[in-house]
């Protein structure tokens, strides 16, 4: 084992989710209590924070309020989409990332995101590696989307389908209170992996569950939409029906109204699908219908996010510090679990590579053979993951939110 | 006391809340325990299944399932939004309700609903006084709006702004992860009343609030709205605002989108107002904008309902029946609150009059001066109903909800 004393980073990338923050208290309250760690710097909008110079000292922040971050929503760091140039065709970020790095002596990186957060530190290890400055590098994964490869599932997946699964049977009941009949419509979020919208299958187990899942793994047919409806609605009554936002037809082109926004990673910005659905089943059938959009709210509900969740969150954070001290570089925190005698969660390590920039969808097997629902497989994948209510800390019938002070770390 | 024995019908009415079950729970475990009570009917979609007949027998549910009800959203039985015609115009519904409480041998009539439905109580007690029909009459009261005339509060309120602050305060932290500034705009029900947007201001006590509240009690103001958003967003960087989806102009037209639906009470449909008012915004200054609506979730989120507002809401059901039996008619149960010495709150009963077709606002000195917030009496008057979190019934991490046979009962 080499011993590295130094700063360390921890930045937060990516949209966030119910329990990035989990992921980053794991991070400083261990690299807080580590010998070799000698400051611990939060930067301000992850990788734009290093490179505009803006990083807190994470020390000096009330350990109470790191503490809270654990329970409390959102990247509370700030977060960006920033993609680095291809350094052989453009190095100005990695000189100042370099500068930035030297100044505040920092020999440790953690960065918390999804596949391009995972792709933004390879290359940055790389970078540091040929420029001969030593620094340990590690990813934290976080997604809602699940779409990581390398790992079993991400943090932040199980409580967005928590999140999902539960609004999903609480609103059935609700759509179909009237003695009209109804088709009701709710998109989740999901560009090109449905596990979200494959999670409101967990409504079964609540006896309301979905009519209809459409997920972006099986390409998307209006004309087998409408009568799958018309089937479910003339035998039922009514009709619920969960969509990923992603959804696509077979030439690819998205059901989506496109927004004509384009982020800077290159991703069209989706949303409008359910509007766009109750618009051609009222046009076809006359059916009353109903679109709903769980917006943010899937995203940060962090009063029904799952224990489990909330436990490997903080723990990939804390591994990742772990195993950079012990002398592990160019790694992802992922996660290795074990369904058949109960469930289990090992912490193991990945290649960066293996989950830059690459997308896990879900199995063709999970889904029916229609590509209407999931099977009891996926089920059977999610439910442990969404286990457990937190003892959350409360006040006056309202959550305790971690505050930060934001010190700016002198150089 | 003048002993009436025979059978009696719960129905419920208008749209459903979070609780709305847990008053169903309250009329139907004290009624199977009343002596004078000899059947407990639930109306198929309230008023509407005691014109059609369809009437379920009560006693022929799994205990299990009934307790159960307190913790299960949406309204159960079904509900409508029928409105009984003027019986001196038309009387040909109170035939067929007079015609089913004598085929039934119904004495007891519990309805459970909102300002329309303590109308429909009304009138259908005055036409069975007439018509010498022996049968008490009392309105259970029920809405998320909380505009109901002549009580403190009303079940379903205290669960859909407990639902509303809490959410909001999650967004917060949410919509503001970028360095780059946004407006977000978040709509919630409310058509003539403010109280829902009102409690977003909850929020504050997490230290994550609104920056803005516009209600329909204040007439909105285009020019004063944008002035509002760019003062805040100039100075914060972002800003956060809360909306009733029934804020209108001076001369009373509605902000909203007009969907031209009209229901058969004769209310318009809203929605889409945040969406307007973020174009709005957006075309104004160019701001970043996020439009976001809760929809159902706002009225059917049973997982972070008030454990007051469950407590009232069976208790209300339970007086309802307590009180009919004691040989109280056409009365609706309503509560009467001090927070002077701790939140106390004692059940009364109010002539059906009071609340019939009359609405309650939210008193002007209550939304400061500018009539873009709420004030301290507003929080100090919402503050204790939404308090206590319930032992829910949980299996699987999932809720478990009550699933109702609903055997006819025959005549």
């Amino acid at each position: 084992m080499s011993e590295l004393k130094g700063a360390c980073i921890i930045g937060q990338s990516g949209g966030p989710t119910a329990v990035i923050n989990a992921s980053a208290a794991g991070v400083i309250q261990t690299a807080l209590k580590s010998e070799c760690i000698t400051r611990v710097l939060g930067a301000a909008y992850g990788i734009k924070g290093v490179l505009a110079d803006v990083l807190y000292d994470m020390g000096q922040e009330d350990p109470e309020d790191i503490e809270l971050l654990k329970y409390t929503p959102a990247s509370l760091l700030g977060t960006c989409r920033y993609k680095l140039a291809d350094p052989d065709v453009d190095d100005t970020d990695y000189k100042k990332i370099l500068e930035i790095f030297q100044k505040y002596d920092v020999r440790y990186f953690f960065y918390n995101g999804g596949n391009d957060s995972m792709d933004t530190c390879n290359k940055i290890s790389k970078y540091m590696q040929k420029a001969g400055y030593e620094c340990r590098v590690m990813g934290v994964p976080k997604t809602i989307d699940n779409d990581l490869y390398g790992t079993d599932h991400c943090p932040g997946f199980a409580s967005a389908a928590k999140y999902i699964a539960t609004t999903f049977a609480e609103v059935r009941p609700d759509a179909c209170v009237y003695d009209a009949g109804m088709v009701s419509i709710l998109e989740c979020m999901g560009r090109n992996a449905g596990w979200l919208a494959g999670s409101a299958a967990l409504a079964n187990l609540t006896g309301y569950g979905p009519d209809l899942i459409y997920l972006p793994e099986v390409d998307f047919s209006m004309e087998q939409f409408l009568a799958d409806v018309k089937e479910v609605y003339e035998r039922t009554g009514n009709c619920m029906v969960a969509i990923s936002e992603g959804i696509h037809y077979a030439d690819g082109m998205l059901v989506a109204h496109d927004s004509g926004i384009v982020d800077s990673f290159g991703h069209t910005l989706l949303g409008g699908t359910s509007a766009l659905l109750c618009s051609e089943v009222s046009k076809a059938f006359g059916y009353n219908t109903r679109s709903m959009e769980f917006c943010l709210m899937q995203r940060c509900a962090q009063h029904i996010a799952s224990a489990t969740d909330i436990d490997e969150a903080w723990r990939a954070g804390a591994f990742a510090v772990e195993s950079a001290v012990a002398g592990v570089s160019d790694k992802m925190v992922a996660f290795k679990c074990s369904r058949d005698n109960g469930y289990q969660c090992e912490l193991v390590l990945e290649p960066l590579e293996i989950a830059a920039n690459i997308e896990k969808k879900i199995p063709r097997e999970w889904i029916n053979e229609q590509g209407n629902n999931v099977t009891q497989e996926f089920i059977d994948y999610v439910l442990p993951l969404i286990q457990g209510t937190p003892e959350r800390p409360m006040e006056n019938g309202m959550p305790r939110f971690a505050h930060l002070k934001k010190i700016k770390a002198g150089g």
